[in-house]
């Protein structure tokens, strides 16, 4: 069975829907740990509700220093790190021991509205900006660049010209939480490989 | 009935979707001309065929006055100048008198795979070595700047892992012959407005 740890940073819905897909018996993995660089993310709730364990990293106070702590939990205790919705940037010796291990997902459809920092409502404003018709979300494995990272699965939305940030926010949302838990299906039944840039097998 | 005038540097297959959705009674607009800037565009044949007036027009020899050369031939004539594979890049006067009047067809989803002269088959090749598991085409409004006028429509088909450049070229192209023939009935039936870089209505 596949172990996975979750990081979080906010309210955690997509946390939630690797629960519900695990309790339903979609997923064959477990949940074991839940890391959030905010204090107050409501995703630690969801987790604390379903006895995981949980980790609160001080981003502000921890700095640079996160990607090092994540690891001291993590290391050898998981095969998976998912990052849903998790908003610090990680980097040297935790990328190269989950080499290939990490997944991350952006609400947008990647080389679009990506990189720079973009990330959460921004990306949802930037679109709707620029006119976009379908915008959606991608699940990609996460290397030393922002988003940059071989793409796994993207999930398309249509964009209305009514629409506001927070109506594509929400649209997009419901495909990323299926995504998520197709993408780390895929990786738990060993479908994938990585060739380059390339994820193959889908 | 709208006029238009159709441009085209290639094969025409885009101007055949038009033509044949205007047979089939499905868009009401006549083709007053259709113009190619290579001589042996196999587009001017399919014109040909259908008793449409031609024009060619030499880029090499015209240079950057294929544009006034251009408007020469349109100006009064038309409602709308439809870019179906034309691979000229237009600027000057006939931007002016053609403001929000001419319509671009890009094999990608804008703004991935754009601009810089980036075209036909480049497109489709760097989509599948970037790995995006999704494309499409993009329908829009032409400006001074290179794929950046306001979106009309994109249409989304997947991108597998096995395709080549030209799995994916062809894919895509079913796509633009639905998208380019819509997004001229939407003209048509005066049914959208643009404001700012958005086109509403859709």
């Amino acid at each position: 069975m596949l172990k996975i740890a979750v990081l979080v940073s906010g309210s955690g819905s997509n946390l939630q829907a690797i629960i519900d897909n695990i309790e339903s018996g979609y997923l064959n993995c477990s949940i074991e740990a839940v890391i959030s660089d905010k204090k107050d993310a409501y995703g630690i709730d969801r987790a604390k509700a379903k006895d995981i364990k949980t980790y609160i990293l001080d981003r502000k106070q921890l700095g640079i220093n996160i990607s090092s702590e994540i690891l001291k939990i993590l290391d050898g205790k998981v095969d998976l790190i998912v990052l849903a919705g998790f908003l610090s940037i990680l980097q040297g010796e935790l990328l190269h021991v989950f080499k290939n291990k990490i997944i991350n997902i952006h609400p947008a459809l990647i080389p679009c509205f990506c990189g720079g920092g973009m990330y959460g409502m921004k990306v949802h404003e930037k679109a709707i900006e620029y006119g976009v018709k379908v915008s959606g979300c991608t699940v990609h494995f996460v290397d030393e660049g922002t988003d940059s990272g071989p793409i796994i699965i993207q999930k398309v939305v249509d964009v209305y010209s009514t629409d506001t940030a927070k109506d594509l926010q929400l649209r997009v949302l419901k495909q990323e939480h299926k995504a998520l838990s197709e993408a780390i299906k895929y990786i738990s039944d060993g479908r994938i490989t990585i060739k380059g840039r390339k994820v193959l097998g889908i």
